[in-house]
């Protein structure tokens, strides 16, 4: 099957990596919006003009379309899903069912498929809470994310005036993660449930304590949160902190039994050294679904709840009965 | 929907108690072999003769099948599923692949769907296995079980001559579950894994060396592990080791990155404190998926891998995408 990439920043190379050792797929084309000679890429994948892509259409099987959230992929991926079977990893919870609506109805018009929303939050860590919610309906849900690095709350810092560079930390509560384990089912808020640690290179002669007074007091970000700021070089910064390591945990614990006389704990988590390599690796797995949903001939949105997850898997139905059941 | 429940053991207790506690099922009917006027069950659910299922085709949507996997369920899910669409727990993996031939065939035959090996493993852990390689194709598996009661171990002990009652818990090696977190891949023999720890209570005047020697170089069940023994009194083993906890840990590290440059572990564990309890509310879930499948015109043999998550679950795929996702 013939992938291709839109959209080369991290989740971009995530994404080529992956491709590019999966035994089934061939990576054909990756699509940038910058000038293609500016793009280096990491493998002799040929690099072309976002506009060339509408003219690729038969050469193309799946597009995994690495834009960000916010503003490109609302606009991309129903888009694209006019041309292609299409892929993408939209990660604003709230307007996942908006998105969902879009995609479906650009795919349906166009015969196309386009799963959405895939990777780990959301992605893997949904399956675990779908998972767990239907073995175990009598329960409640807990999602804590990290240790690992948050670059939207890093981007946010980086705006403060006389911020050069920082890197946010996202560190879930050693308490709040037992509590959430022990089956009492406690209301947990946010600041009990995750801590926020930032790493800040300062301008020379930058106020420093205002830098931090504007980062714990924003809203939305941190205030709601209890958040420590560290000053650091840019050495020490590049030396320690240039990794984009990330992470979680799924906690269900719920009852069963006619009368709930019985306490369970269903608990999926990830530590994960890149947080792009390892969503495109799961973005890679599910351009395959895509593909062979495709050749089902099945049209219209849909989510990694849809997919059966043998279409994940390089492996036939065989295989994975005789080695993975 | 309506479920019925062929096999009244501690699993179909598991069973009855999920499909009673879910808004969208009603169990309408329990089948044994007994007589069904000697099978007290625990809600007011009609017992009737196995014999009698045949007549009521058009009063069951999905029969729950709670036989055991040796000798039970090879025989009486192809069997069943010439009549219904069927749910089966069937747990022994090697002849997974045998078993799903037999029941996809009588399922095709008769235009019905059989969802076998449903259950945590295999079930949950497989999923786990499989979404993890899928995400992590350069990696390896480790799956460790316990604490928790085998009953098949249990069963093997009360075999020995002198042997009253007993209790056997399979103990993963935290030394070992440490490694395969680490990322290193080690290969880790059975005796590295697990180990087991027998609660016996022997006849009185017993030679109790004899059996202790009879379990811990029983072949298959102990002969490969470091078993320690300890006698008890059934008071003992009645008031500390009535219960059937059991549960698990699903583990991959792998390596993503273009040169495998990122290590990554995915973790999917299980505390339970009933194993029956639990298996049977999978069950209850993948019964709900079989009923769609069935009123989707679907046939054949199906295992968790088939089924598009979203099935297992009782709300709707906008209630999933807005609130799971």
């Amino acid at each position: 099957m013939n992938i291709a990439i839109a959209g080369y920043g991290n989740l971009g190379r995530g994404v080529e990596a992956a491709v590019t050792n999966a035994p089934d797929m061939d990576l054909v084309a990756i699509f940038t919006r910058r000038d293609p000679a500016s793009v280096k890429v990491a493998t002799d994948t040929p690099v072309y003009a976002w506009s060339q892509m509408a003219e690729m259409t038969d050469q193309i099987d799946v597009v995994v379309i690495c834009g960000g959230s916010a503003t490109d992929l609302p606009q991309q991926t129903p888009e694209l899903a006019k041309l292609f079977t299409v892929v993408d990893s939209f990660d604003t919870h709230a307007n996942i069912p908006t998105h969902f609506a879009n995609v479906d109805a650009a795919a349906r018009e166009a015969g196309t498929i386009g799963i959405i929303s895939c990777g780990w939050d959301p992605g893997l860590f949904s399956l675990a809470r779908l998972y767990a919610s239907a073995a175990l309906p009598n329960g409640a849900d807990y999602t804590f994310w990290g240790r690992g690095v948050s670059q939207g709350h890093s981007d946010a810092i980086r705006r403060i005036p006389g911020v050069v560079d920082a890197r946010q930390y996202t560190v879930p509560v050693p308490e709040a993660v037992e509590a959430a384990r022990s089956g009492e089912n406690p209301e947990l808020t946010t600041r009990q449930k995750h801590t926020r640690e930032c790493f800040v290179v300062a301008e020379e002669g930058a106020d420093l304590a205002a830098i931090e007074q504007a980062i714990v007091t924003m809203p939305n970000y941190f205030s709601d949160y209890d958040t420590t700021v560290t000053f650091i070089s840019q050495e020490e910064l590049n030396a320690n902190h240039a990794g984009l390591p990330h992470g979680g945990t799924v906690i269900r614990s719920g009852r069963t039994g006619l009368a709930n006389e019985f306490g369970d704990t269903v608990e999926f988590s990830l530590q994960l050294d890149s947080n792009p390599y390892f969503t495109g690796s799961v973005l890679a797995s599910v351009a395959r679904a895509a593909y062979r949903l495709s050749k089902d001939g099945q049209v219209g949105a849909r989510t990694m709840f849809d997919i059966p997850p043998a279409l994940l898997s390089p492996l036939s139905g065989e295989e994975l009965r005789a080695h993975l059941m």
